[in-house]
């Protein structure tokens, strides 16, 4: 949650001239994105986020952000569109940040996923997928399987608040990571963060994909072993396996996975285990004081990791293979 | 700017149905309120602000805030009015805290205060004064005169990071307080928190008055005070006499001032210069690291209150008398 960068009333007035908006109906800062300052904005044109880009966002990554955004959105794809002012363009500075008008997209996020949610989960990833093909632009992973080591050498200097046993466990399991990794699996975009948080439903009907920070190129199989993760545990962090036949089936319907793939998956889901153990351990180990983010629990993704680790493949998680 | 405490889906859609609303359209967590947790929120009934009260908000004042802003609503008075539910009760409880549904209002913070924002904020002070007539709770000020001293004892403690000289003045400033302090000057519910965050304007038009959470009995005169401090010292902490006018001018349209209110004044400008000095300085000193409220310059009250210290009569103020 938060605001980072407080934007006066006079300023938005300025910057809202460039969009032909003069009316501000509701402006309030919303506790949503931990990487920027967001606000909520209602205007005459209607509600939009404005989006103020701060610091752990490269100031050279927003171009993606946006262009990509506005290249699903072109294809059909529900995310929020980036609305371009009168110049056409759809990127501006305001209190001297990088700074973007976005529409608003109506939903809540769920927090208990059944399997019905999950199919919609699943198809949404795969028309990500294809809708990105083409995109022009690319990113670097940089959270990414080539920075897990680092990140584990890192925490290792503090980790010791960790039984000695978990050290031990992480560098095996990123050992067999490593000598496994597959890197010629089908390729494209990712959005890389499609947790609960970043989906919209209203009345059980997915109707938006948002926060795309971490989106970048990598694996496709990677971001459905990352919703995997995501979507198919219970709140006990147990592994829901209609909630993955769903998940999987949905994506399938949109785009049929090969089966280097499919076999994949659980080295995959491994991946997606560790590196959001190693960034959550990483965040609470060197958690600023007086950050404005909560740094959420390592344990539920060492729990998902020992899970994928007694798993060999496609049929361990109870599916078809 | 604070979400406390997070409110999943779930328990949303649960806390609706006292409410016969079924369809969320919209739920955000805005980093506004440093005392509660606050949601906008868009349902098929319209747009609300959905409110669990914290800590800070001692559980026994909710129902007076409550029915405060019902009072005033009722009476035509512009504030957020608390949602009926079915059964006709305003206040409940979500994910175990005190919560309400409360009107959402349109409109903007302004912050650089125009004497045409300052006649309409004097006007809404006044006319809150008189719409609180005949409302039978009463809360004491608990961060009134009273507390102030003991106020500053707290702080002494750590207060060696100021020079030594500003805790003999804060003492000195202390001692005048106490012995010329008013309490026979008409009396009321006072707002006691009306700073340019907690009035939302439209187009220059003043819609609505916000966040009653500091609301209680005290001098009415002092109330004015306060908004004096607030509203009429331009960004650079320099007194503006056309603010102040205009302030005083709006506020008499509605409720003429007695003679020996308007004599004390300068009194009571200092006596509001240092409790925010003060509270500021306390909060800044056992600012919690972590903490979700960003700690305010008490320095800005300090300059204001030996601004005060320099003005006799509201002559002073460059005001009639």
């Amino acid at each position: 949650m938060a605001v980072y960068t407080h934007v006066s009333a006079e300023a938005l007035h300025e910057f809202l001239k460039a969009y032909d908006m003069d009316e501000v109906l509701a402006f309030k800062g919303i506790a949503e994105g931990v990487e920027n300052s967001n606000y909520f904005l209602q205007t005459n044109k209607g509600r939009f986020i404005l989006t103020l880009y701060e610091k752990r966002v490269a100031e050279k990554d927003v171009p993606f952000f946006l262009a990509l955004t506005a290249h699903l959105c072109a294809r059909g794809f529900p995310c929020p569109k980036p609305i371009a002012d009168k110049s056409g363009r759809v990127q501006s500075v305001l209190e001297g940040r990088p700074a973007a008008l976005i529409q608003f997209l109506e939903g809540v996020s769920i927090h208990k996923a059944s399997p019905e949610h999950c199919a919609q989960v699943g198809n949404v990833l795969a028309r990500l997928h294809l809708a990105s093909q083409g995109f022009s632009l690319t990113r670097a992973n940089t959270q990414g399987m080539s920075t897990w080591r680092g990140l584990l050498q890192v925490c290792e200097k503090k980790i010791d608040t960790y039984p000695h046993d978990v050290r031990d466990e992480l560098h095996a399991a990123m050992d067999g990571i490593e000598q496994n990794w597959r890197e010629d699996l089908p390729g494209g975009i990712i959005h890389a963060d499609l947790f609960p948080d970043n989906i919209l439903f209203r009345g059980g009907e997915l109707k938006g994909v948002i926060d795309f920070y971490f989106a970048c190129n990598d694996s496709l199989a990677y971001d459905i072993a990352i919703c995997m993760n995501a979507w198919c545990f219970t709140p006990e962090w147990n592994f829901a396996p209609d909630n993955a036949r769903a998940l999987l089936g949905g994506y399938q319907q949109a785009r049929a996975l090969q089966k280097d793939e499919i076999d994949a998956l659980p080295l995959l889901c491994r991946g997606a285990a560790i590196r959001f153990a190693l960034t959550r351990l990483h965040d609470l180990i060197y958690h600023v004081d007086g950050s404005l983010v909560t740094p959420k629990d390592p344990m539920e993704y060492l729990v998902k990791l020992r899970f994928h680790d007694g798993i060999k493949d496609i049929k361990g998680y109870g599916l078809e293979p």
